[in-house]
């Protein structure tokens, strides 16, 4: 390359950058990360490009999921650098981020993986060390298969064997409410059925605009969803002094106030709670519900932690089970209801299974629906046997009975020790509050903020409480998520962290985090 | 219930059925279906749904995939019929309607099965039976997942090392032609892929339509998802006389009328063609790749079926290969190929695993594309595993190397035959023309329907080749899908058949195939 035409390189260049710094919004955090030498250098050649930041979907661009933002890339660097030989004030990264068991290094359920692996490879069932109740119930999921074999594509709304089994888990849970298995889809985690259901709410063409409510804090799928259909986000706050629960009045003020401009269609209860590990009531959900009659709303429980459920005098409660028993009109609402296989006690995220079910939807709508999904063939036959373990799991007698209850109660109970551990230590970091861990896998605790640190984040063009996670990322290597990926009171300041890391590494964790937190309080006050 | 009250309910359900038929609009033929009695009796009591026909996603209302549309729908219900012990005219129903190869009895690749149980399940790394090569496999694909399990979550790109793996199979492919692994998105199964760019791309903002063109006939992936996404679709004809290549002339014909309405900013080529089994020539794709650069296209290479590749005289020449060879400008522009492990020689469609290589993308653009799925979190990590293996098969001197290369052998071996067989005999058949299936997996003949064929379709309220398609699995038990459900020339007739049943199966279909035809030919002449 001659001296001239680097030179207009580096020109094209540096016009490329400022155009695409001007262009790229919010989303221009995740930028810097793909952007290598490579592309950039690409870039000066290509200065005519079809599809670019200024014409593709505004949506998209628009849309953010803080889970896996900027402080997650930064987390994944910093262990390359690490693996590479740099210094750094930590040997490890923790990766407090995100609800991923496995990753954190919790074992998989052995009758699952069994069945599963069986599965796929049915020269196993021939095994004598894998138990005939494993091998059983490999055979009934490849009899549900076409062909017998996982590698054919289900029927879009899954494999009819394992929604009849869905439908039972529902109706057992309930204490006899009946589910029906054609209300039940599954779909590769909950996230996918989450999203296609707003997919369909979604309405451009009407004059007015659609409204979603969700709660403040909230799980970012939604609202980053609800960027990507361009539906309107509503947010009630929830209590954080009252451990988070819902408070109708808020839900009312937050209705009124959205009704002004848009048209509110939805209304999204997780529970138990992500961020927030609260595990409602049934008194506040029935609450809820009379609320969402009142007004109208389509409801959309999120209750994929429904087997996390932790603190004493605290019990699961279904939307569909308190909906059913306090009859007519609200046993007649519509609601969909969400569950995973990513967390409870099996935490198979990378596998990819989730359900939901579909209670009242208009006939035709669902008919939609299933067509919609249609396009995209099936969730992934593997998740699906997954889910079928799930709901269907060994009985007292079968040879499985005793270890799966084993492995599933013992990590349930160490979670329950995390969460109680997590909280309580919080609670006694000076300038730290943390609700209890009820339920689900996260705590959310405040932070306050001195004032010169609040002068040191706008000073380093951050959100106080992205300051305040990077700061820790980059002394410590836990990397957690600022409130403001979640949203959070405004003037108020909290992170979310997993309770996910094993008992030792927790504990390690936790100490790390008071110190840099002392740390934090004394460089800054 | 009251007499009064189920006379109420049946007034209802009457009105309810009513504004049903009246909304519905074309997906109205999925409804029947889902519209058990359960639901309509239930929808007498539901008369104030919040989500209806009216009020949902008018996007989602107008998209349609044949694939597994009303026929499809009709030969689930014949099998149950069958199963429950009706009489019909035929003892099983052959489904030969989707690319399903497992379904129709093709055996899975041993060494890929073997891969992935070991990863579900790492006992099996003490099985004597599982060759050292498969455990190897399986631990390279373990040491890229977090935690070491396949039940953690991966990047939302991929598991890092397959992405690896995929780029350098690209460029062994590419005969050298360098592919990054930063380029590679792994996905689950082509359509998801797809779907999403297609997204990236919709701009409803922009005063002006944006317009994708697709073949005539396509893969209704892209007419659904263009409708879905609300982008105009500029259908260019494939000329069925020249075995279904793309004639430039016909391009410029279409995108010339396609400007009066929207704006052109991508092209679609499947290739090998589906549902029309056409290999491109390199002198082709050379044309259509100038003609895309000569209208600022963006590129769409569907080329999930790269491995199935038939005729003699034919072979898989990749766009990315024949662009870069080009050499400037046609090298440097944006390309978006697609891979699946749904087809080739692995059939492996319920596993959903494939592949995008974003070749020249705006680095911004792939960030929000990336930004945008991770909110999906990750493509299934068994997925990847599978795509791994297929990208990075055994190699001479591996212990599985030569009962690998004989099981891929033999099942592309077979289905040449099969691709010749079923081309061949159609057009033994009077009234019937197919062009030679040199690669893909289907058969796109047309036939030639009597005029009173036409009228009875017309009284029936069909289209003359959706009632020979429903007149041929009432009659036989052979579910295909109709042409106009990928589109074909105005009065023309077609309809698309798989190619995938087992030999015996298919020789007797065929043979069933003709008796039909002669017999409808003769009613209705």
């Amino acid at each position: 390359m001659s001296v001239t035409s680097l030179n207009t390189s580096r020109r094209l260049l540096g016009n490329s950058i400022r155009n695409i710094s001007a262009n790229v919004g919010k989303g221009g955090q995740y930028y810097g990360v793909f952007c290598s030498v490579r592309c950039v250098s690409t870039s000066a050649v290509m200065d005519n490009r079809v599809l670019t930041l200024d014409n593709m979907n505004p949506y998209v661009k628009k849309m953010e999921y803080a889970v896996r933002g900027p402080l997650v890339i930064r987390a994944t660097a910093l262990e390359k650098e690490l693996q590479a030989g740099a210094q750094k004030p930590f040997k490890e990264v923790t990766k407090a981020n995100i609800g991923d068991a496995h990753a954190m290094g919790q074992k998989p359920i052995t009758f699952l993986r069994q069945v599963v692996s069986v599965c796929l490879f049915p020269q196993l069932f021939a095994d004598s060390n894998i138990p005939e109740d494993a091998k059983a119930r490999a055979r009934l999921v490849l009899d549900g298969c076409k062909g017998g074999s996982l590698g054919s594509y289900s029927d879009s709304a899954g494999i009819e064997i394992i929604r009849h089994h869905v439908a039972d888990y529902i109706t057992r849970r309930d204490g006899g409410i009946k589910s029906s298995w054609e209300d039940i889809v599954l779909c590769a985690g909950a996230s996918e059925g989450i999203k296609g259901l707003l997919q369909v709410m979604t309405n451009h063409t009407d004059g007015q605009r659609i409204g979603v409510m969700v709660p403040i804090p909230q799980y970012p799928l939604y609202s980053a969803t609800l960027a990507e259909f361009d539906l309107e986000q509503v947010s009630y706050y929830l209590d954080e002094s009252a451990n988070w629960a819902l408070d109708v009045e808020e839900l009312e003020r937050s209705i009124a106030e959205a009704k002004t401009r848009c048209s509110p269609r939805a209304l999204v209860v997780i529970n138990p709670g992500n961020p927030t590990g609260q595990v409602l009531s049934r008194p506040n959900i029935e609450a809820i519900i009379k609320f969402a009659q009142r007004h109208h709303l389509f409801l959309i429980a999120d209750e994929v932690y429904q087997h996390n459920v932790y603190a004493d005098g605290c019990a699961f409660h279904s939307f569909k089970k308190v909906m059913s028993e306090m009859g007519a009109p609200y046993a007649n609402m519509e609601l969909a209801s969400y569950m995973s296989i990513s967390k409870g006690f099996m935490g198979e995220c990378g596998l990819r299974g989730g359900y939901a079910e579909l209670v009242n939807v208009d006939p035709a709508v669902k008919a939609m629906f299933l067509k919609m999904i249609s396009a995209k063939l099936c969730p992934t036959t593997l998740g699906q046997a997954v889910v079928e373990c799930v709901v269907n799991p060994p009985v007292a007698g079968d040879p499985s009975y005793e270890s799966f209850e084993a492995e599933k109660g013992e990590v349930l109970r160490s979670l329950a020790q995390r969460a109680k551990l997590v909280a309580e230590t919080f609670n006694t970091v000076p300038g730290m509050s943390c609700n209890v861990v009820q339920g689900a896998m996260y705590a959310f605790p405040q932070i306050s903020m001195p004032p010169k640190a609040l002068e040191a984040a706008a000073a380093a063009g951050q959100k106080p409480d992205v300051f305040y996670a990077f700061q820790l990322l980059e002394n410590t290597g836990i990397c957690v998520v600022p409130g403001s990926g979640f949203g959070q009171r405004p003037g108020t300041h909290h992170f979310r962290t997993t309770i996910l890391p094993q008992p030792d590494q927790l504990a390690t964790m936790l100490q790390k985090f008071r110190v840099f937190h002392e740390e934090f309080l004394k460089k800054y006050s």
